[in-house]
């Protein structure tokens, strides 16, 4: 019995978005477990309710069923120890989950990309995403998104610790891809789903990391669907 | 024969602030090392140039003379496998790696206490940090440190990712100090040899961490001079 993620999904039910899922659908094949996807939107809470959860990712493993990216990349490494692992040690995981902290206030890719984003969701969230990110924004998503010179070179230098991390080693993790890499993918797997904006200057050690991760398990991210940048 | 670690030092000889060398004490006490302090000024460059270096923390082990404190962490794990780790795997020395590239812009604790380092700096050294620092930053001291309050609010607000970590977990390298944990003393333990500012509110998470740090290894760290905040 294959394990099913429920995956935020735009127009095209191959179209994987969230960032969150993305760590996920990166973990599994990290640890070379096979896996079906469910597109899930964001107006379809009910399809969500047997996990008690409002938000993806989700992850159905047999009798269990999982929420929250965090736990389940927890949950794969304790529930799959002969696979490759996600955290090597007790402090890898600590470290990462700072990682994770940092990363999830301090990759500003959302200013760059909404409009992208907004045409490319699903029609039936096209109400529900515009009227609950104008409220969060506190202005209209066209505002939100109405500089993108400016709100690119403020994302690049948000980027810069990773960056000179990646000017000396090949992954966040180090020698090898860990979930730390997996996280620090969403943001830029999220973008190239929906935009075809150049992010990363290609003389950027980010760009080389990403090249890598695009190539990893036989590119299963370069060929998702979204835009080759 | 016991370590030597050249050691930033301000009017007295036992007031060390050097971020950069307190990762150091601090490892070398995680580590269960004897050291003895040799107190450095910044215009006291030729008494570094036997081991090619022009600033702090330099240490001389036997014959093996190391600089850069990301060297001599590593160092001493190696140096020392059986004495209790500083870093348990691979990727923790990536991860920490990560977060001390964020820990060395992300902590702005220099605007705060500017002025109260500057009075305890050596009478030799004040010209030169005056030069150096008023340079660097494009306007005097006193201008730097003209609005603590501002400058305060900016350096709690940027340590809110490790508050949210420190808020599920004792220490950032998890159930126990790791040399991040060191890495993140750095800044706080500067800011107490120099200063009476009360950097973090009491509820912080982050105080509470704090608060750890220093009563480890018998309040070595909580003994040393500076003030009791």
């Amino acid at each position: 019995m294959s394990i099913k993620l429920y995956e935020l999904t735009g127009d095209d039910d191959d179209r994987q978005f969230s960032p969150y899922c993305w760590r996920i659908r990166m973990a599994l094949a990290h640890k070379g477990l096979a896996m079906t996807t469910v597109p899930w939107r964001f107006t379809e809470g009910d399809a969500l309710k047997f996990a008690g959860a409002t938000t993806v990712p989700v992850l159905v493993d047999g009798d269990k069923t999982l929420k929250d990216s965090w736990d389940i990349a927890l949950y794969l490494d304790e529930a799959y120890p002969d696979r490759p692992k996600l955290f090597d040690s007790k402090q890898s995981v600590a470290l990462a989950l700072f990682f994770k902290q940092w990363a999830e206030r301090s990759i500003p890719v959302m200013p760059v990309v909404i409009m992208d984003l907004f045409n490319h969701l699903h029609a039936k969230d096209k109400d529900y995403f515009r009227t609950s990110r104008e409220k969060r924004f506190g202005k209209t998503l066209e505002e939100v998104g109405g500089n993108r010179p400016a709100a690119l070179a403020t994302l690049r230098t948000a980027l810069e610790p990773a960056r000179q991390l990646l000017a000396t080693q090949p992954f966040i993790s180090g020698a090898a891809p860990g979930f730390a890499d997996h996280i620090f993918c969403g943001p830029f797997l999220f973008a190239r789903s929906m935009s075809p904006v150049q992010l990363l200057e290609t003389t950027d050690p980010i760009h080389a990391w990403r090249e890598r991760m695009l190539d990893l398990h036989n590119g299963m991210a370069r060929k998702a669907k979204g835009y080759p940048v």
